[in-house]
């Protein structure tokens, strides 16, 4: 049942910068409270906030070798998102395929699984977000699938969905959903910013949010 | 049961920024290998180090409404120590409540859960020691308490205890015991000077404390 | 049974600097997938790159009185490989230690518990790759063991081994193989360069390892 | 976007008892490797096994009100499918849950959270997976879903799936799917049963699947 | 710092018994959700549910000197809960201890670290609710306290506070709180029974109850 | 260099028995407190105790095809030890590897990994200490080794070794000191049951250890 899907429908790259300056937080929360992956998966650097389409990845545990086929499917501005058919910490990725994979215009990984060769990545600027830095190496012995629907660090993600990666995680966004999000996302930014100025202000957020009111008729007590 | 306890104790400030300077290590020594916070709260970003006052709050998972409420009880000079009522790795606080605790004066943030917009709080340089970075979105539904008893981390922390926090954790001091620390922080930092230069030289610990003669009662053997 | 093994062998120095130059990732692989500890290792800072003779230290839960017998057994070029007889992430190693394993020459250190000071660590530029950063003192009230064969991490340590470490990880070669695995490494080195330029030139892994005939007999299906 | 579908498809009962029969394992094996939840999912009990159509359901952290919302869509040969927006432990079902989905004909629950009153459910023959145990109460105070699709331990479930549980985890069969894995579960069994008669007898699994050439061909080396 | 307090407050037995009589999941609702012991700790056997007065330990790492001194202070009803100073999974207590708790009244063990002799643990009827177990044996070397305020996973304790502990876990009821909380559990449980019986017979928590109208109010939608 | 050695040196067979008839706690003590594997490792049913003669299996991830070979290697009265190259929950063995391996007189499995057919193996008696209860499924494509030295669960096992394991966890003991070993845990027996008279009786370990003194030169203070 291995197999690759060739071609898949990508958002257009106008919505996907915009998801990739809102940022994760802020995505997040335009959609809904929908759509974060686990935060067992960490940067391997800070500071880095891209966006991209997912081009899937599901490999057995201990065995990379459905990255080099996947890596034949990516085109520019795509983000790999990997998950292992069990629980895994080895290191699947390292400095080679990273060069492969920028060579063809990715824009970083995501991993429920394990990275190596951090320190190369960091310098080549090649971002990934795993659940574990592992030297350990992997075997190329048995077949796994690219560009199916899967599941990684607990959430669903479809070949083609928008995937946003900083420094507080990763998100994703079903493809179809992706401008209407982005609309969301840019309101709440802009909404954002008024609140921050009165906060910087000294204004509390108990008057600004008219919490109070609330907040008694449930039964807060001050003592 | 929710309350607010609208008026707290603190220690002097003179004190706190002693406390501060001696650090994490230094003072859970000093007052006897006691009130070190579990050691997964870890710092956002490397090199923060401070003490304040601690404002607690007791907040339900997944619901940060309590922390609009406690930040009005922030005087300057205080650290937010925050602990959910069952385990949660939410994000309960990102750079808008950040920006709003530093209008009034608050030193840090103590989260036994998650915390977002880690990228903007590392460049605004209010530091968080917390479980996790998640940028999982909360509800204002549920009430809390602040400033009541209550466990974080494993520690028990009572309003206007001192909170250290450093690279190294988070620590507690009784407000009570803040001077009688400090000042066995301070011996005990005069004290390991001495011993640093003579270590530095090359001479043993072994030596320096006078060590040979417990191994060798104890049984250990040399081969 | 506790005792100190005073006399070991070791690797010659320029093997092992052939080793740390060589880095975690590429050694591991050329030695057969084998010697790497456990991933819970993490550096306390980022871009170390070491390598280093194991003198290995066998502590009890809480209790690093056998650090002070372990930095006597130290020589320029060595590094400490320290484990609990039972799971422990208390601060077993700080400032002072690190001052008197500088002294003689310590590389740095591999720790499957705890250590402290991280800061002052960080700016001696003493290296430490740990399970846990954690300010928890420890007693001086039971003895353990010197430069006797343990595991840490996961893997057998045995005093004398090179112990290679950078932000990949931690890798263990077996004293009497290290030539030989860094003569495999440097054969690795000098074959991935050529695989480097061709995939950072858009050649693709799939036929520069002629993998496709491969995938297809397994049954790998494009749709 | 709370929302509550009340018409899913189920397969039919037949193909669902034959799914109880075939157990875990053997479906998991039956479908491809596929389908499995996370092990941290395990019975309150030894011995259960179960099979039946999902009712599924979206809760918040520690806030069980949905829990009744779903009772309403179950109908006889149901199983309960929770899933926490995020990680949680609490304890969302309890002996009056179970008295109350029992009533309709509910099969069993399977949820990524805590559950309690575990001695009342055994005694009442109750079977839960979970992945935790916990009298932690919870809040009725925000919306989640019913019956949408939902990721519960790692695995995409959707309403009207057969669940099938048993000591060894559990599994979840695409609806569509049922009859065909079914059939071939039944198949798995036959072969199975002929093997197990030769192992007993002595025979070697080597010699049974006519492993060894492959294993020499490997390069397996005997000494 | 390390001391025994030798006279401590109790509850009186009858309230004791009636708090074993209504189980953890009904004390810790009846007294507000609060004062339950983290779920990592877990009874050795299923089936045992007891209350009775804490006499707490705070014990250093792997080392169970204490605990001898403890069961001196052990009257007849009581429970004793212990907790190490940093975490640890060791063995403090077996069957000996456990013979001699037992002579002297004891009811039960709570420990945030490991137990072992579980076998004879279990044939002798004494519970123990741990975080694990195992046979790792401790030193006794060290000094800790008895009957001094403590955090036991992640709840605080205090010297004669009532431990309830069952199949859900463990809970802890302040010992002047005692008798109120008894009066509300048994309050509860009067109003559960009439709630199973109407349960049990098919009508739904949603009417019984009334929450349409809220889940309504809250936007909740059928389709 | 995967490879599998045919012969091993064993335990004599009274020895062995004596072992198992100690129980896990009564021999780690005798040898000194070393050799427990790591608690992670649990019975998949109560009650069983065995000891026998390790027969242990380097295995890949998610990989099982060694288990065959492993089997053929069995003798009377062997324990499988399994441990996997890097963490892996995976279900490695199932009913019809324990019906082969009872076949060939295995007394049980040991592996750091996990397990399927429980109820199926419980039935048989087969008794197993297991990391997880998964029944994920396992490929056959790639080669570990038999009876070479292993890392399990911690612990160093090489071939022949004698493995205890019962309720407590899992303990090794070297081949070559089994005897002595077994001495010293008999020895240790004679001397706890006399102890175990005077504590039921109610006196005291502080008095039958005579610990009051050195508790008191330590600084303890009863209040």
């Amino acid at each position: 049942m291995a197999k690759v899907v060739t071609h898949i429908e990508r958002a257009d790259a106008a919505t996907i910068a915009g998801l990739a300056g809102a940022g994760v937080a802020t995505v997040h929360e335009a959609q809904g409270r929908i759509g974060l992956l686990g935060s067992r998966l960490r940067p391997i650097y800070a500071g880095a906030r891209i966006a991209g389409s997912a081009v899937t990845v599901s490999v057995p545990p201990g065995d990379n070798w459905m990255m080099h086929v996947a890596i034949e499917q990516l085109r520019d501005g795509d983000v790999l998102v990997v998950a292992p058919t069990s629980p895994c910490e080895d290191g699947y990725f390292g400095d080679l395929l990273a060069t492969s994979a920028m060579a063809r215009g990715c824009r970083g990984l995501v991993i429920d699984a394990g990275v190596r060769d951090v320190r190369d990545l960091t310098a080549m600027g090649f971002p990934v977000w795993s659940r574990a830095i592992s030297a350990q190496g992997t075997v190329k012995a048995t077949l796994g699938s690219v560009n199916i629907d899967l599941v990684c660090a607990g959430e669903l993600v479809r070949a083609g969905d928008v995937i946003i990666a900083d420094d507080d995680g990763v998100c994703v966004v079903r493809r179809e959903d992706a401008a209407a999000v982005l609309a969301q996302a840019q309101a709440r930014e802009a909404n954002e910013e008024a609140k921050r100025t009165r906060l910087a202000a000294g204004e509390l957020g108990l008057d600004i949010y008219a919490m109070r009111d609330a907040l008694t008729d449930k039964g807060l007590r001050y003592e």
